[in-house]
Parts: structure tokens; sequence; C-alpha cells
């Protein structure tokens, strides 16, 4: 088993990936911010009263998704053919769940696009609560579901599909 | 207590930070990624012998805290005069501890600067070992330390400083 | 009179503003997207019941406003210390007028990037409704005013001071 | 009738477009900056004689066409494969007229790299004859005509082909 | 013959490559940093026992290939299928041998971005060791190979293979 | 001596200028592009009669020069205050020449803007060149003159003053 991102002398390269097959592919990932109960109170009513911090990290990780090969050394540009991220608030457990879908028809998956929309929709909800809660923890950021490419459907086990 | 990120209406908009003092001003974060035992090792081999996971993560990472502003929708552009990434394999935990410091002389703190190095390292970790490992969750991402500015100096709990 | 853009041979270049002093600066820009009486329903309802066209507007012009020097050829990159961006619907000339107010300290003024907020935001109204108005016009771009810096007060006739 | 770019839940999303046949299209699309005469007058002596603010407006109105996909949050990326941007000094209105024409082979519309381009090439006149203008309105960009993809042939009523 | 980037009337366009055939290309370019021996001995040293220069040189090509067509204003877009830098350390003249190799398959070449790798690999060189040599020249900058396209195979006369 | 770039560890970082004075600097680089005579006589021509490389090659160096830290991972962001590119044709050598001069007030000095000028510069003189001449070479890219800062001033031997 090797690491492809290394070529034979062990220095880093963008694998080449030109006779890979063009399949429509698609990923999706999720995380989540953990905070102080008041913080995700102060989301919850922002959401519905005089402010929307979930619309914001919304369009940060949609914008972050299409930012991901200008971010990741290492990963191949392509084309975003669709994306959404979509928000739970999980009051029992005091955080926000993320999840974040991305297709593509390429060459190569788009787990990196997902899993970096996650992360920019995290901080930017750590960005606008830190005023009131710096002791917010980003985490459990993880490929949940891909599908296409050569390697085949990759389900991680005991994720549940959200409901919609 | 208020968003401060929201106006009267509830709008998003950058917060006027124009009133504040400049002061030198750091920040800590750090992070993690938790993988399989034998993904670990390959990390650990190709540092030494044929390959550097992590050199390429602190570049990403570096490269990523100066891109913060053009990620993080409502946070402020900044100059960072100086940060550094630092790694830890825990073979124990099977994970690589990531740490970021930054630093600047401005009117805002960095902190959003240092999380997001630390989240575009863990990317760039999660983007070269994902061919042998698509498990791996990228986790813990907090505040550890912020030094300056009126609000102060805040020492998140139960973190031990990293022997260097 | 001159264009200081110009050099003596005739080429542009970004003018050397070294010896100007740092003052707190302002500028306000508006302007507005005229669309179909239709379009402008679906925009208000959205923005009630089922989506925020304005929402995501508002978050494009903000960014925007933090990549202009990376837009405009011969603009300064500066700080930016605050943006803010409001929007009202004129039904009565089926039109969404847009305004954005900028802050800096430094030594060049921000009415590009005040402008630059405004345009985006129109530009990704545009976009959000292209599907139901292809016939929506971007128009009115102007700066309304500017505080700071040598050239002083610049107010433009004829605007009134929007109600908050 | 609904505006596409929001899901059933109303936030919104990246359209998906994964299904969509690639097809030629092509998007032309117009403004103007309207200006005081003696600002006309410098940008076509300069044009011709010490220096020519449409030339850099030409650059960064192609450069913006590109940055299209990372300004505008719910637009694709696409590979553009060809863009040209022309201007006209209409000294009876006293303004710059400016004209986008881009090309792609893709799954999705270039209106908006059309209508970037427009905008970007505005700001830039605009930057560069501020010094001795700030009235200047940038104004009636719009699309004019739209060729590709499902939609079929648009053409705005009342616009005149451009000799060339 | 006629520099196919202006049009009739002169002016600098993004030339139309509709028409043009997708194949598989790729394209090599080369370069060098000349420098002081003992410059060359530190990044020597440093590569192997406290520091890799190259490392980081080569993660900044790579993503400097990616950056492109935002940076080389009449450049297309396009998908990098792989892209590798490698380097060479000529004790004999004192300077660094850098070589990019960049594939797509698409409709125009990649010798801009096989040439952009070069040079920005050149250029994190010489930041890494200004502090102790400022007299390096970054020169030799040139396309050594091209396969694939209309204007078939170039080859460069007096270019070596490089052993690898 | 040693390369400030890497700390104890060898790891690569952003240096710490927390402490460095704020002072006016002011770099100065130059290059050139080898060509064959019959590409630098359409330039010459395009020059004056039907197309300018050199008026788009001066817009790309100088928002080259702005990206500069966004390009070269350990540089540091800073805000120029002035920039500008001048280019001469030498028709005994069949070259173009490039010089880039650029200020700050700043921590940090400029060389790296004005090298990362002079590079863009030359590859977007070689890109819209290439359709009639492959055999261009980059080369001579050096720092000439470097003011401000504790270091001092740098003057490079042998190099002339630009007659302006």
């Amino acid at each position: 088993m090797e690491l492809t991102h290394f070529d034979s002398q062990g220095r880093a390269r963008m694998v080449d990936v030109s006779a890979k097959e063009v399949t429509r592919r698609e990923a999706v990932a999720r995380g989540e911010v953990r905070m102080h109960p008041r913080t995700l109170a102060l989301i919850k009513e922002g959401k519905m009263a005089k402010g929307d911090v979930l619309a914001v990290a919304q369009v940060a990780g949609i914008m972050g998704a299409k930012a991901t090969a200008s971010l990741i050394p290492m990963c191949h540009p392509l084309f975003i053919s669709g994306a959404r991220l979509d928000f739970q608030l999980d009051e029992n457990n005091s955080r926000v769940l993320i999840e974040a879908r991305v297709k593509t028809a390429g060459q190569t998956g788009v787990e990196m696009e997902a899993l970096t929309a996650v992360s920019i929709a995290a901080l930017t909800i750590y960005d606008m609560c830190k005023a009131v809660d710096k002791d917010m923890v980003i985490g459990e950021i993880r490929l949940v579901e891909k599908t296409g490419g050569k390697s085949g459907h990759y389900l991680r086990e005991g994720e549940e599909q959200w409901g919609k």
C-alpha cells in the first residue's frame, strides 16, 4: 500500500488522472460545532427573528467547496455541478450538525469539496458566534458517502440519512 | 448578549472595528486527524524515508491562514506578522495532532486565522491519505489561547503546552 | 487636469500613496436591480417564507468588498475595518435598491470597495433570479458619500439618507 | 414559478446541473459608464496619445469573467473558451459603452460571466477616472443575447448589433 | 503571421477555442535559480537535516500551476489532470534546476501552467533564501516539450531528459 | 548563518516580524524575455498600430504584485502603496527588458512583490506571443535595489538606472 500523492523519490505531486473515466460522482460529508446551550439558543432565535448565522454559513460553505482546489495543494481542480448544505440544531447535545452534498461529472471524486464545505461552514459559525462563546469546538468532520468512480460506493457505517 | 455580527435589522455585517486599538495579538488553535494505525504508520515512515505528508500540510496551513478573510464572510482582513504549524504523531490514540500559532499587530484578533490554518492542514492530511483510508475523522478544532485586545487573555482549560 | 493612474509615458501604474496620511475613511455607494414585478414579489415572499435572495446577496457583497483590490487592477489593497449592505424593495418602481457602507483607516479611500460591494450584490440578485427573469437591469451604481482623506467630504446631490 | 436557487426548505444551494447537456453556449452583455464630457475627452485623448483607460478595463473585464464563480455564490464554475470586450465612446451622451462576449462548451450558460466582465470593466473605468470625476454612474448592465442550452435563444428587444 | 491574442481592432481578447479538439496534452518546462555556493550548500543540508526549501517550493509550484489562469490575463482556465515538480542541485554551476510537468485533457495546451509552476517554485526558493543571499538570479525559464493538440510535438533542441 | 524560514525543528514557518519597525520600503527588480527578432518586431508594431502586448503585461504584473502573498507560501501579506512596471525593447539583443518598482510602508520588504511582478509580466508576454514563438526564454530575474528596513540599502552591482 502506498500514499499515491508521492512519487518514487518521495516528493509530493498531483496524481495523474488523465486515464480515469469521466463519471458522475457525489460525496456527502458531515461535521458539527459543539457550543454552550445559550449560544445554540441565540442561533435558533436569530434564525427566526433577527439574523441567520446558518444562512451566512451556508453561503460560505458553498463558496468554500468551489475554493477547494486552491486551498488543498494536491487536490485536482474540477467542475462542481451541484452543491448544497443542510444544518440541524441538536439541542440535546448542544451542537449544530452540518451536512454537505456535492456533485460533479469528472475524473476525480468530490470528497475534498464536501469536507471543505463542511469545514468552512463550521468556521463561519465559529466566527459569527465567537464574541459570545470562545469555547466552541469543531469536530467529527468525516466522509459519509461517496458514489461514482472506480473505487465504487463508500458508505460510512452508523450514519443515518437526514430527513428532508 | 448579542451576536455582534448582526445589525439591528438582523442582517449580517462586518462589524466596525475602526475604533479598536492596534495591539499585538496572538492566537493558538489545535485540532486532530484520527486515522487507522497503518495510515499513521505510513505518514511516519514517509516523513523519514520517502515523502512528507506533514510538510505539505504545513505549507497548506500557512497559506490557509493567509486566505482566511477571503473564506469566512464576516472576518476582517488583516496582516499576519507570523505563523507556524506544528504536528505531533500520537500513536497511542492513532491520530495526528495539529497546532497553529498566528501573530498580528492589528485591530482584530487572529483566532480565525489560527483555526483556519488547523482546518486546512487537517483537510490536506485527509486528501493525501484518502487513497488508503477514507474513514479518517477531523476533529477537536478549538481555540487554545488568545492574547492581546480588549477581551484580554483567553486560555482554554486543560490544555498542555507543547514541548518544542 | 490629469488621470493620475498614468505616468508620464502614458502607461498605467498603481499611484504611489506612501506620503498620504492615514485617516479614518468611509464611503457609501448605491445601486439598483430593476425587474419584473412578479420577480420582486418572489424575492419578497422568499424573504419571509422560504428563501432569502437578499441574505445571499449581502454575503456576496461583503465578500466582494474584500476582493476589490484583486479585481480592479490599479486599486490599492487596504484593510476594511467595517462593511454593511442594506436593501430596500421599491415596489412602486419594481426594483431592489442596494446600499453599501465601507470603512477603513488607511491612506486611500474605500469608494471602490463600496461600489464593488454594490455591483457584486446586484450580480448575485441577477444570478439567483435569472431563471424566472432574464430582462433584469443593473443600474445607477454610484458613489453617494465619501469622508476622510485630503479631498474632503463628498456628498452626491439629491440623495436621501436611508432610514434605518 | 420558483426561484430554482432555493431548495424546498428555502435555503440557497447551487442547483444540480449534472443531467444537463454539454452544448456550446455564448452570452453577450452590455453596460455603460456615464461621466462628465471632460472625463470622456480625457479617456479619448489618453487612448490615442498618453494612456489607455480602456486597455486596462479590458484586461480587468476578461480577468473578471474568469473570477465569476468565485464571486457569485451560487454560480457554477465553468471553462470559458473565449472572451472579448469592446468599448464605444458615445460623445453625444457622454458615456462609455461596454460589451462583453463570452463563450463556453458546458452544462450552464455564461450570462453571469458576461455580466461580471462588464461590471468589472465599468468599475475599472471608474477607478481610473475617479480622481477627476466622482459623479460617474455605472448603469444599464443587462443581458443582450444568449445562445445554446435548453432555454434556447434569448435576444433582448431593441438592441442593435455593434459594428465591428 | 499574427499575434492571435489581438482582434482586428488591436485589442486583447481571450482567443476562442470552442472549435478545438479535446485531446490529452502535456507540457514540460524548466528553469533555474543561480546562487552563491554557500546558499546552495544550505539548501542541500537543510534538505537532509533540518528543513527542506525544495519541499516548500514544490508545493508552491503545484499550487501556482493551478492559479495560472487567474494570473495570466488571456490564458484559458483548464483542468489540470496531473502535475509534478522535480529539482536538481547542480553544484558545479551553483544553481538549483527546476522541472515542471503538467497534463490535461482539454482544448488548450498547458505550457503556461508548466512555465508558471517553474516561476513560482523559483520565486519561493528566492524568498526562503533571501535572508542569506540577495544576489540570486532566476533564469532560463523555457518550454522544453509539448505534446497533444493541433500544433503537434514541440521538443526544444539541446535538452536532455532528466534521469529519474 | 541560518535560513530564517525554518524553525529549530527544520519545519517551514512564516517568520515573526511583529517586532520589526514600520518603515517606508521600496524594491526594484528586473528581468527579460529573449525572443526571435521577428517576435520582437511584432510586439513593437503592435504597440504602435494594432495591439499592445506590453499594456496587458503591465496590468498583469501589477496584479501579480498584489497576489504575491497568496502565491509564495512563507511571504508576509502587506499593503503595496505604489507599483509601476516599465519595459524596454532591446532590439540589439532581441529581448524585452522589464523593470518593476514597488513601494510599501510596513514591517517587511517588497522584494518578492517586485520579483513576482516581473515574473508575471514576463509570463504574460510569453503567453501572448507563444503562437508565433515557442522558443522564448524568460531570464535574469533579479533584485536590483532595495531601500528601507534594518538590512539597509542594497544595490546590485553593474545595474544602470533606466532613463525615463
